[in-house]
């Protein structure tokens, strides 16, 4: 059977994008894993597969998959690059999408620059939901890391997120601190860690530490971490350009009980066609 | 302008492949850099080039190139790619093909099977031809290896071999002696690391340390080796199944003087279009 396939990326995070609307696609982990393999297959981080509603209201079903065939819920760089594909395939002239995921709907953005807003929906700091072991929800914790105190913001963007602000993230201690705060007995389901240069109120540089992953070129919930974390500590303003190693993203946050919104690029880098 | 490919792997070993007969490619190393990048591009281990040939009597010429943009000279499973690509492409209706490479021409012939056979030269054993440090030519050399004595057969195949016969290619100590080995005094210009058991005196499974590279899926200049090392220590016949962590490989040699004829997959994986 031949299927048709888009590759794209969104900073450097990489998707192969199925249209499973105008043709079928059998989600056999066995045959994403086999199209997963970087050497003998397609190579890809996730697999996206776009599907026809199950509601009325909705425009798109849209699913997850690792490269190991899991189904996963959530990922920003993914929901960027699912918007630009069903307006390029033309599979829709809208502009704003009502997409059905795993956890919920939602709604991203295709700006006129060709980039894509997506809510990442509302940060949470209470230590109970992100969570972490902590008497108070202040807005800077000291974390014991190897007996020296680091200065942390704690977040929870669905995911939990560990920012603290560096001089320079070029010379950020990753390799180093990131597995130990990961690890960390504070953080009883590990942490995201982020390390964020302030270079004006409107524009960070960040690296982060995934939990599980190691130093990625770009994590779309970690930039919405760190900037909300700055916001915060009162250094950053309500919009800032955030520079990670994968690209740019755009971060805006009006504050207590409002949703983070992200813009930043989708790219195609070219269309497939195999016999499966 | 528009680009088309066709990604292809022999072993794992993988290679996107343009036809640079019916649409013109410009080889920029940046171009070639970019298209390589396993997230942000394609993604490949080389990129082969088909093009027209400079002499009436060849039927193409073939170009490599390293995913760093580097051009080189040679490889077997990209030869056995190529054959395929051509074929399949309908480019020409042989089945043994005269083609141009950086180092001379070769003749990859497509079986019946849909495998394909490449002369892979000469094998050369002077210790001057590795090179290797040496007195004798012998058969096999005792290595000094962190103060442990290993029996190693050395063999050129345009390229260094070293070698020796485990009794368990699973359990073989690739990781710790193949960087010690391939960085010993001996070798000036280093060393590729082999590590055969033999099943039988038609079969071996084979794990490969590549100079500058560490263990790798399959090494076709290797399997040659092991192959040639073991029908002169008397332990093979003269054809020889040779199992990799890739897959497999038919080895041919028929002694001293005569060429290393080695036979195996060459799969295609998508058709590709992109812009570029």
């Amino acid at each position: 059977m031949n299927l048709r396939f888009t590759k794209m990326h969104g900073l450097g995070n990489d998707f192969m994008v199925i249209d499973g609307v105008t043709q079928s696609f059998n989600t056999d982990p066995a045959l994403i894993k086999r199209l997963g393999d970087r050497h003998f297959g397609v190579g890809f981080d996730q697999l996206l597969l776009v599907e026809r509603p199950e509601s009325a209201w909705a425009d798109f079903r849209y699913r997850i998959f690792n490269c190991d065939g899991s189904e996963v819920e959530q990922c920003g760089n993914g929901a960027r690059c699912f918007a630009r594909f069903v307006h390029d395939k033309k599979l829709t002239e809208k502009r704003e999408i009502a997409v059905e995921t795993a956890k919920g709907v939602i709604y991203p953005r295709l700006e006129d620059s060709g980039e894509v807003t997506v809510n990442m929906g509302v940060p949470r700091f209470a230590p109970g939901e992100i969570p972490f072991v902590a008497d108070t929800d202040a807005v800077t914790h000291a974390l014991d890391v190897a007996g020296k105190a680091v200065d942390i913001s704690v977040v929870s963007m669905g995911n939990p997120h560990a920012v603290q602000v560096v001089a320079d993230a070029d010379a950020a201690p990753v390799a180093e601190q990131g597995p130990l705060i990961e690890c960390h007995a504070r953080f009883p389901q590990k942490v995201n860690v982020g390390f964020m240069q302030v270079v004006s109120r409107e524009a960070i540089r960040l690296r982060v530490f995934e939990r599980a992953a190691g130093e990625t070129l770009a994590c779309g919930t970690g930039a919405c971490a760190a900037v909300v974390a700055g916001i915060r500590r009162g250094l950053l303003d309500s919009s800032v350009r955030v520079t990670t190693r994968g690209g740019e993203l755009t971060i805006r946050w009006e504050g207590s009980g409002e949703p983070v919104w992200m813009t930043g690029p989708a790219e195609t880098v070219f269309e497939g066609n195999l016999t499966i």
